[in-house]
């Protein structure tokens, strides 16, 4: 399969890295191509890709699958740009398919243009970025979700599935609401609160540092490490991220607050909280992680 | 030194280990009390303890330096007796410390029973609970703040600093108000966060799971791991940090919800969310927890 891969970050570099490991390896013929080229020559150099396109035309000529593993706000230009004045360029009954975290205006996207389409979510990632952060089993057992659009064939699904089993991921297919609601609640929320706790504590956007964080930080311990770790990320990929899903993650937010406010109707009691109701509140939480056993 | 641990979990296990394997560690009499047995009579075992007390009225006989090492309120009841009832079992010169996490209450607890009192409060710790999980290198390099009451004298002082230096800790005096101010903001507040996320998105304490929240959980992946770490914890000790610092968290989750409704403003901007404006967001946050270089 010749599959070319847009984009060339940590998701990019992770996918041709499994596929080239993988068993039989030899079968997937990899091109690449990103806006800034040394990720894709280092590639080269690492035998990891066989071919650096010289551009996105050159990338998308020839391809049986195109994997889009850019940014999301590109990622949507992109399937603009390949749906329509790129779209001579592509094989007819090539197969399209994205890594971005939210799915549903990406494959309305791809609707509008009819452009055969099987958006795509490996959910996995690393704290760090780019090619030199790529590793080959970044997606091993890792759920992968796939949310076919109106166009998508029957041999495109087919390709996408190879590509995933390849990578060792675990598809699952749903449909793109019914996704950017359950990674808002537990991706896209979670990484807006880990920068909200930093602004309510070290100061907004804009603003001067608090006068008090410089005696409150050197407190800080491994419990802010682990809530502010998302917030550490790079922030075009959550400006990327929140941009897309910012309805199903506003919902969530207001749960947030909707819980935030009970906790403050405990804390605030009058005659000082009752230590068992917030007990019973914090066995309730750890109650539900352990059922959940998810990780 | 005679030191008298009483409450023997993590943290006074790992005080034991510490002074038991520190440089000059003979120099360090070790008794140790808490209400289970078990966690003693296996200190004694493992030559970490070299006396089980009987009771906590034994415990505080002949000690130069009582440390309670219990859950936070069990603290707050145990001043109360030493203070009163039990005072006259304590030797004069005797000094009393804690390890508990919020400073305020207790230290005016001794000080309404005119207790010559060191509070005291290593800022470390352990998703794991109990004596078992008790290392001897779990302050080194870690602060450790102290806050005298208005009867704590030059000795007590001075045997406490003993005792972090022979743990290894850095010891940082401040006032008690100024040290729960800046717990509530870089610890108790995000634990609670922690928690609430688990209520937004499973289900609040005494309701149904969430419809939604088993298709949701599948996709779990590092991010919400990491951000529901805490919450993971021992409940009791939640309940009686929470409950010992309610004004302070209240406070701080009052400054969450703010920068909350900031992002919602944002991400329900008329005609869509500006990606700058949420990059921005995203690059702030991230530069003051590079600048503040905090764990």
């Amino acid at each position: 399969m010749r599959v070319s891969i847009v984009g060339f970050g940590l998701i990019g570099g992770s996918i041709a890295r499994a596929l080239r490991t993988h068993r039989g390896g030899g079968d997937w013929h990899i091109t690449a191509w990103s806006r800034t080229p040394r990720p894709v020559e280092q590639a080269i150099e690492d035998q990891v890709v066989d071919r650096a396109a010289a551009s996105l035309e050159e990338a998308l000529e020839g391809a049986d699958l195109v994997i889009l593993a850019a940014p999301p706000l590109t990622c949507l230009d992109l399937i603009d740009s390949i749906g329509g004045s790129l779209r001579r360029l592509l094989p007819d009954d090539a197969t399209v398919t994205d890594a971005a975290s939210a799915k549903a205006r990406i494959v309305a996207r791809a609707d509008a243009v009819r452009l055969p389409f099987i958006g795509g979510h490996p959910m996995a990632g690393r704290e760090v970025s780019g090619y030199g952060a790529a590793v080959p089993d970044l997606f091993a057992g890792r759920p992968w979700v796939t949310v076919p659009n109106r166009f998508a064939r029957l041999i495109d699904g087919e390709r996408v599935t190879e590509l995933i089993e390849a990578c060792g991921g675990v598809q699952i297919q749903m449909g793109a609401e019914a996704h950017d609601e359950a990674v808002a609640a537990i991706s896209h929320m979670p990484l807006v609160v880990s920068a909200v706790l930093v602004e309510a504590i070290a100061g907004g956007p804009g603003r001067a540092e608090r006068a008090d964080w410089a005696a409150t930080e050197i407190l800080a311990a491994t419990g802010w490490a682990s809530m502010t770790r998302l917030a550490r990320g790079e922030p075009n990929m959550g400006a990327g991220i929140t941009a897309t899903n910012a309805a199903a993650i506003a919902a969530r937010l207001k749960d947030v607050r909707a819980a935030i406010d009970e906790w403050l109707s405990e804390l605030e009691r009058k005659g000082g909280p009752d230590a068992d109701a917030l007990r019973a509140r914090f066995v309730s939480a750890k109650e539900r992680l352990e059922k959940s056993g998810s990780t």
